[in-house]
């Protein structure tokens, strides 16, 4: 069986697993541990546990348990102290302090929602994501990053604070890979935060793994605005410290005019100008299901995502000829 | 298989199915719906969910998982909005609200904590416990009720209100069993609360199984102060309409004059003066464990308490005879 390793955030890797879960290949998520945005947010601040939100995401897509588990994970309070609190960050983070640890949070969830594969976070250190803006101004913790107004065009840098090292974990999986599939997910806030923790980048250029990148569909406004697919390639691999892709997948289905409008304040489609790149594999990845706007942990989510069946074939035809 | 029913509020049953739990019977517990302190409070308030925390503790005393689940559902948060909640709670509500019901929560965190035995809320509906004093003050909430500072002495009426039916599952339950346990457990707050639902009074004179009734070890001032055992019995024999009590389970065992003495602002013990009634059961059944002050729903909890497997030994002794 094909061992595959998927690094992302929580949106991102929820799409990409629940698609490859229907087949038959080893997964594995690595989990960026930057979030603190929402629930998660509430609860690292007041609880001091590390950030579940990702974690969980990951653990639904991988679940073989009944409908009735997941909806549970993913309930949210509405009402009074506990509102905006999802259920599933507060079974991970009563777990992390019942056990004192979240790798151990991590695993019993595991166990209770019967997952096939394994999540695993990037570090096991508590840290935040920092930015310091061209003008010195300093952005602390993704939550401020996402909601900051100005555009980070050019920001000077980025890092975790304090400088954590990788789960080892996460290493060793990097390392025994056949393929890894980086991304999608927001570029500074869910996939370069991976890149920041010491030790991913050299064992993503050292490993005899075959890489994906999964280009995202649309740029957020004062994220990436103006980003083109070449853009996301370039500053991912600068992170990583070369370009190591085999592969680049891109959308290359148009979004009705409708929705198009609807995202107009959010952020625009990802123009693929990477057309003359040979790795590049263009084809429709549209999820034509989604209606209704959902709430999420920080912003309201994307109504133009990917479709996780679509994503898993093109996926599966890169496994087939591994 | 004997088919054994207990009937009570959260700590009182816990005591009675973790000690009958060693044994090979076949156990369910009926449980009062009236408590609405602490973390099960909040809920009730905030989310409108029926009371959790006494189901809470009968399910974690019937369940076969790990000592890590278990530590698991009794956990309380510390700090922030989810202060004093406890998990096992949040669980259940998060629950009623995915499945819309109750009784189906309860059914799922069953299977979650492999679960022998049954724990059945003694009545569907949303009820609040209603006390009127001799002055006509009205004492609204279980809550309102144990935090009273006038002597309860001489009430004039307890009732749920609205006016709720029994769980027909609870009403079988009674009909077929062949041992009923009543008690331990608050006489006002936990006891007498499953006779104020529409049909267990007249279950309970009508089944042909055989009554237990075990005396609870203190008195709690203002509640039941200066109570003596046949005080109790007679306040719940008036409330199921008649003394059908086969036996009568009191402890004969003297706490330390260091644990009385701690007692003695909260309140004293229970004098046995049925010393002559041929059903009354005297040993000693006391818990010579416990040594510190834990933190409950409402109040600290007892640290006079029974020792369960002195106290299943006893029913026993009783379920053999049958």
């Amino acid at each position: 069986m094909k061992k595959i390793v998927v690094i992302g955030g929580g949106t991102g890797n929820f799409v990409v697993l629940s698609g490859l879960k229907q087949y038959k290949v080893d997964l594995s998520a690595i989990v960026s541990m930057a979030d603190d945005g929402g629930s998660t947010g509430m609860l690292r601040d007041e609880l001091g546990v590390l950030p579940p939100g990702d974690v969980r995401q990951c653990l639904v897509a991988l679940s073989n348990s009944s409908r009735l588990m997941r909806s549970l994970m993913n309930y949210r309070f509405e009402n009074g102290g506990l509102e905006g609190h999802n259920f599933g960050n507060l079974l991970l983070s009563a777990l992390e302090k019942v056990t004192g640890s979240f790798e151990k949070a991590v695993e019993e969830v595991g166990k209770i929602l019967s997952i096939e594969g394994k999540v695993i976070p990037v570090t096991a250190n508590q840290v935040r994501l920092h930015m310091i803006l061209e003008d010195g101004t300093l952005l602390r913790g993704e939550c401020e990053i996402l909601l900051a107004k100005r555009s980070l065009l050019g920001f000077k840098s980025i890092y975790l604070e304090p400088y954590p090292k990788a789960d080892h974990h996460a290493l060793d999986e990097i390392r025994n890979a056949d393929l890894i599939i980086f991304g999608p997910g927001g570029l500074y806030t869910s996939l370069i935060p991976n890149l920041l923790v010491e030790g991913v980048s050299e064992a993503l250029r050292e490993t005899k793994a075959t890489k994906v990148f999964v280009m995202n569909l649309i740029n957020k406004k004062v994220q990436t605005p103006g980003f083109k697919a070449s853009h996301y390639l370039k500053e991912v691999s600068k992170f990583i410290g070369r370009d190591i892709f085999g592969y680049i997948i891109i959308n290359s289905g148009k979004p009705s005019e409708e929705l198009i409008k609807a995202y107009a304040a959010e952020g625009e489609l990802i123009e693929n100008d990477l057309e003359e790149d040979p790795r590049v594999m263009a084809t429709e990845l549209l999820n034509s299901e989604l209606k209704e706007v959902q709430k999420g942990d920080v912003l309201t989510r994307n109504l133009i995502r990917h479709d996780s069946h679509k994503l898993a074939k093109e996926l599966m035809s890169i496994v087939d000829n591994l």
